[in-house]
């Protein structure tokens, strides 16, 4: 029986990230990343713009995984409704943050490690990175004032819960962690709640 | 008696803001921010590296501020070290926000009205300002880290104090908002903790 290859997409960007790791973002080129996985730069660039876009999954899919886990709580949705703009508003965020862990399994997380890596050692991807979030924010600010939240709270929780997520983020990927996602980012939004009612 | 006239930089940020304001940022020269102060582009090299630095403050000058409220703040130093490294991080971070506050006198809210739309204008120079405001919480964490604070608390507290000094500096340059601006950050503080508690 054929062994089960992993598809072009795939090969391609761990190919990419293992040469990025190696040898730094701007020191490779698209042909080698196809040279690398064994295929053509045409194939490269019909799954990828450019080089960059290896490591960053498209904006809108990414954010999905946060406004599904914000649309799934119905229960948050319910109690928003009967309490009032402020109570519930951070169950909410809690719920699209724990819709964005589904992009963070297990197997995800060296992939993920590694990339940090590659966007640590590089302060265009770090900006890139840093827009990346701040996108999400409004956009999570924006789908709280559809459901009539103010403007001032829906800042401050979406602010909040990219805050809990780049904490868990970076502690989900150190070495050596041995908790998932979701119970790590559980754990960070805990820490938070701590902290700031201590004052 | 002669009349008091404003010094060259504050004549050449003046005029460069009224014609980013009118033209957009892209669409002015250095030689025409010269002209309409009434001084040389030599003049204004002198003040200012490049058409940017008009709108953005140092780096470091900014963060003193918040360093300066921060370290003035010997009441929360002094419940630091007494109760842990958890109660009181948010009264130095508030205090820190405090200090910023001293940028922000009234005399200066229809030039940071104006500067704001120029930035909400111009996707490079929103990229600036988030730079600027990513790089001002990295600072702040430091800080609080060579206090004593734990990684992760050091990291959510300054990540914390940066939403709302960014929340209140929005509210502050609306329209008709009368309060100052130490007066706004403090009660978008107590929004903060009121929603973080109410979960």
């Amino acid at each position: 029986m054929a062994r089960w290859q992993p598809g072009s997409a795939e090969r391609l960007r761990n190919a990419a990230l293992e040469l990025f790791e190696t040898r730094g973002f701007d020191g490779v080129t698209v042909a080698e990343i196809a040279a690398a996985a064994g295929l053509t730069e045409r194939t490269f660039f019909r799954y990828f713009a450019d080089k960059r876009e290896v490591l960053f999954t498209d904006q809108a899919r990414f954010e999905q995984f946060f406004l599904d886990g914000l649309a799934g709580d119905s229960d948050a949705s319910t109690e928003l409704e009967l309490v009032g703009s402020t109570d519930g508003v951070m169950k909410l965020v809690f719920a699209a943050l724990e819709g964005a862990a589904m992009l963070f399994p297990e197997e995800r997380r060296n992939w993920s490690a590694m990339r940090q890596r590659v966007i640590n050692a590089h302060p265009g991807l770090q900006e890139r990175e840093l827009i990346k979030l701040s996108t999400l924010a409004e956009t999570m600010a924006d789908v709280l004032r559809q459901r009539g939240v103010d403007t001032v709270t829906a800042t401050l929780a979406a602010e909040s819960g990219v805050t809990v997520f780049r904490a868990a983020f970076a502690i989900w990927i150190a070495a050596e962690e041995p908790r998932g996602f979701s119970e790590v980012q559980h754990s960070v939004f805990q820490q938070l709640r701590t902290l700031i009612a201590a004052g």
